[in-house]
């Protein structure tokens, strides 16, 4: 059986009032997104201008003129919609959704009568459109429109967008498959994948899935259709020089023959996502392994401590098992995003901790890195180790930016982290028909049906800066079901109790499972023990060796220069480190500091001027360390920055 | 003052028979001067044609056809020239002087008129030549036949060439000047400013004397010449994105303002080794004082243990202090023989071992690591660690290989070598006219003027293997004069004795000097001690933090994976490691290795699933160590090496 048992909780029966999350959210809500409405509609001062409105505007024949920007433009109002989408779920607001009303309307005034609806062909010339699949992003721009329709749908009820979409699916169908007459192709940028299981969700139309299915099945077999499509327009293989070959798009060798995450990370994660879908709506059990397989080997051989992936800027790649580089590693932001894709879908076939806690892991680090505290910049490059002048003056790490940037131009992990924070509640909790899964520890208020009958849920919390989190039922008649939360994997030590009983729970593939009959009133307590761990890398991973990172509950640490000066590569911790944890109020909104005695490469017996002299045994002198938790970096001054700390 | 107060010795007057550089010469004469005369000629099978020789025959009218290859292909014949006139001089061959007297013909046949000489434009269009000397290479062939010429001259009293190149020499006057009517315009690719000194040297001729110090004074001056240019012809800046712009070049500063080592490091140290010929043959103090400016911020900041220069391949340049990464390294063959070239001069005019020093420090280690032990095959790129499934799947590192490469095509570096390999015999000892410097330890047999009297020297000694040298001196006539010995920076023990007496010299500047009047049968006996020693990077150099080179002599060691296993990063010495040093004579054409009991940390608490978990102190295994000399690394089967080792 291979069906998903567990869905994401419906975001409407939601309200977070979390700490941690909820400014995240506000600050999305309200900075975020009305900041890329300005943007899409070229009004950002200073900026280089979006133009994706406009083009859908001629699109439409509303004004004159061609297409302008990149060739995935369109994507970036679908993105902002399906972010709107959420937002609107948690926070009515009858502007926005007019605002969102009309760009729909406009999408609809572009669409071709046999559902084409791709501003870039419709403007350049439709003949050319289904040539380019490998490059040219018109599948991307689908699985986006898909993904946000479906959204908007299940926020608003309004069918419009969805039948938009619908219209461009099946104009796809039309048009790709391994029917005579059609294209045997697929997407270059894969994400529609996931977003046509998604939609065959709420349709139920077969042919959403099997398209889907046959995106899937014919990625990469032989004769491979990008090489033919490069061929018959005659373009040079952009990646001919590469290791990875069509292995850039995933498109080298049919999915199922694929056993290690190859290329582009974003492209690859939404692949597998599209993979995990499929597998369970198809019951597919051999696509299914693939998935696990894949999984494993990015969790156990190249994934980065905070969740990221992709070790290198060259095509945004995966390299090879445990190459993990801290100073030239790209770890998109997007990338970790896809991850928490990829984990959700797995995890709701498997209900299995350990996607949660890579979930977790993500979440905490490796993609709220990407956004500054004040919502205002963005990192696509979430590097583990900064110096300022390597980042200037060493073309390697010119990617490795030392601020985050204002967000213009070509915006793929602004709207993503939008995307995936206003809508964190259905990744925090999933349902079954007689089950609620915590996975993240998030406060908040929630309402749904266990067991035929209504239930609430009040869930107060301080993490991650503290591991305490309670639990109160609220029903008005007795319920029995399953109240499932997750133990991480992080964590040594804890204590569970309902109703200040400890042995209320079995344990079930790194879940505390609860399963009784739940009274009005009746109150979960955990208790994660939550100590200060220095955390070793397997010692395959070059770059780590003689180091470890500080973790404290899911949160990874990072010395930076405005607290330790610089030339951190000089640092080493001591052995049997103890650390004074502190929560300070007023750094960094909030944030739990750690404070330990460390020591330093003494630089006093070495003049400035001698590059090499031998070797007189190790000389250290005394500092005082502070740790910050690694996602609220470059928020001060810009200065180095450092994850592994030697030891 | 700050003229030459030494000179090369004469290479016809030395005959080498030293162990280890004999074998070296050999090569070069015997493998790759035939090897690169078929290159030439374009009788390589398998390889892409060169169309050198075919270029100047079509130049020279001979054949129909145009010009092939890279726009510098021209000074590939001058490089084998040079090599060719050196080899002559130590190892006379009648079939191959005659060979290269009907190149030189074929060369002469070429030149125009005015004198120019350079077949790229020659063949395309005389009216466009001089329009694009920042990157088309008029004068950077100029430079490398002139060096050449000057060569040839030396070695066999012929004039043609140096007549022929002075022909170019002075066309390149009458087009090049601050004079009315003349281009402001300098070389893009440096050489010709160290040449034309060279060649003032033998024909007086002011005006060769004139134009370097043109090239040198001009370069970098507002407007930017090399700006202008390229507005003219209107093309794109290459370097547009990159931190240097037009330090690319060293263009971007008038020298004397220039601070430190930056751009291209080949380019770099070919124009400092000018400016300090420039500097003493001009007695200009203000010059020089650029040049020790430069050449201190390369050795105490931006050089390699190995010698090597050059931190990364963008560029194939120098990045920033201190900034030394040992796998993504640029490290160019060409750039250490660069920075030999810049030694010598600097030596030369201050009879410092600071500069001989580095001189050998070079030699032994980042340039004859260049060419694989039976002189077929070449490094461009010499790294001072590498991972061969990084370099085949990190795009950083794809220019680290694993394996010495054929030598075809594009080839500056192995010419380079034999150039330099061919010529030994001047860079290991100079004189002036009452005094002979001892700068390498070469054994060999000379005979010289000194004092006005003939005197011969027998050099006998086993270096770097072992640190005994002995010198014979025979004369007719008792000769007073000094004979002075370097005593090298890495030796902190030694003795010297003439005839039995250790009080026989002073010091001056790192060279031991012994003043008196030698007789006939004089013994001089140096005893330079040669412990294993552990070397350390200054702390500011991040890469090194926490690791050990391993030297002994002049020469570096590093590990290799076919002595030591793969992943080396795993490999700690021990603190007072105490290392069994052994003669292999069998081993890698003979080389002192050195072993020791070291550790490696152990993977066995390490799941092959677990990518992180809680630090548990260190745990390591025991491993016996085997070094060998970095030079002689990638002689076997292809594996990781690593020269930085933990500690």
């Amino acid at each position: 059986m291979l069906e998903k048992k567990l869905t994401m909780f419906p975001l409407d029966k939601i309200q977070i009032t979390d700490n941690f999350w909820k400014g995240y959210m506000e600050l999305v809500r309200t900075h975020v997104i009305p900041y890329q409405w300005e943007a899409l509609n070229d009004r950002i001062q200073g900026a280089s201008p979006s133009c994706c409105i406009q083009n859908f505007r001629r699109a439409a024949g509303l004004e004159e003129g061609g297409f302008e920007g990149m060739v995935f433009q369109d994507s970036d109002v679908y993105k902002w919609l399906e972010a709107v989408a959420y937002s609107l779920t948690w926070h009515p607001d009858e502007e926005l959704e007019k605002t969102a009303d009309e760009v729909i309307d406009l999408i609809a005034g572009a669409q071709q009568p046999d559902g084409y609806l791709d501003t870039y062909y419709i403007l350049n010339g439709l003949e050319k459109r289904f040539t380019n699949l490998m490059d040219n992003h018109e599948m991307y721009c689908l699985g986006h429109m898909v993904e946000a329709a479906v959204a908007y749908y299940c926020a608003t009820g309004k069918r419009k967008f969805l039948d938009v979409a619908s219209g461009y699916v099946n104009c796809a169908y039309e048009n790709l498959g391994r029917e005579e007459g059609k294209k045997r192709g697929y997407p270059g940028h894969e994400v529609a994948e996931m977003a046509l299981v998604a939609l065959y969700g709420i349709t139920g139309d077969e042919k959403h899935l099997k398209l889907a299915k046959y995106f899937i099945d014919e990625r990469g077999q032989k004769p491979l259709y990008f090489e033919q499509e490069r061929k018959e327009h005659g373009s040079e293989f952009y990646w001919k020089d590469s290791y990875f070959q069509y292995q850039y798009y995933q498109a080298g060798l049919p999915v199922r023959e694929q056993k290690k995450a190859e290329g582009h990370a974003v492209r690859a994660v939404y692949l597998y996502t599209g993979m995990a879908e499929v597998a369970s709506a198809a019951e597919d059990r051999e696509l299914f392994e693939a998935c696990e397989r894949l999984w494993n080997n990015i969790v156990e051989k190249q994934m980065y401590i905070t969740g990221a992936i992709g070790a290198t800027a060259y095509g945004e790649s995966f390299t090879f098992d445990y190459d993990l580089p801290n100073d030239t590693v790209y770890a998109e932001t997007c990338a970790a995003i896809g991850l928490i894709f990829f984990a959700r879908r797995m995890f709701e076939i498997t209900k299995d901790s350990r996607y949660t806690d890579v979930m977790e892991r993500a979440l905490y680090n490796g993609v709220i890195s990407g956004m500054s505290l004040d919502g205002t910049k963005f990192f696509y490059v979430n590097p583990l180790e900064v110096v300022p002048e390597a980042s200037e003056k060493d073309h390697n790490k010119a990617h490795v930016k030392v601020e985050r940037q204002k967000w213009f131009g070509c915006a793929c992990c602004p709207p993503n982290v939008a995307r995936l924070l206003s809508s964190i509640g259905g990744y925090a909790y999933e349902t079954s028909e007689d089950a609620i899964y915590m996975n993240l520890f998030v406060g908040g208020d929630m309402e749904t049906v266990l067991d035929g009958r209504e239930n609430q849920f009040h869930v107060k919390t301080n993490y991650p800066w503290d591991g305490t989190v309670t639990v109160q039922v609220e029903n008005a008649e007795d319920s029995t079901f399953t109240f499932a939360l997750r133990i991480p994997g992080w964590c040594r030590k804890w204590s569970l109790e309902v109703n200040g009983q400890d042995n209320a729970f079995v344990m079930e593939k790194g879940y505390a499972c609860i399963k009784r009959t739940f009274q009005n009133g009746d109150q979960i307590c955990l208790k994660l023990e939550m100590p200060v761990t220095l955390v070793s890398a397997n010692p395959r991973v070059r770059e780590n060796i003689g180091k470890v990172a500080v973790m404290r509950g899911p949160v990874v640490y990072c010395l930076e220069e405005a607290d330790n000066q610089d030339q951190l590569q000089q640092i080493y911790l001591k052995e049997q480190s103890e650390f004074d944890v502190k929560y300070e109020k007023n750094l960094l909104k909030g944030v739990v500091t750690l404070t330990t005695q460390g020591k330093r490469v003494s630089e006093k017996n070495w003049d400035v001027r001698t590059l090499y002299q031998p070797y007189t045994g190790k000389i250290y002198e005394e500092q005082t360390l502070k740790f910050i938790p690694y996602y609220a970096w470059s928020n001060r001054e810009p200065g180095e920055m450092l994850v592994w700390v030697r030891i």
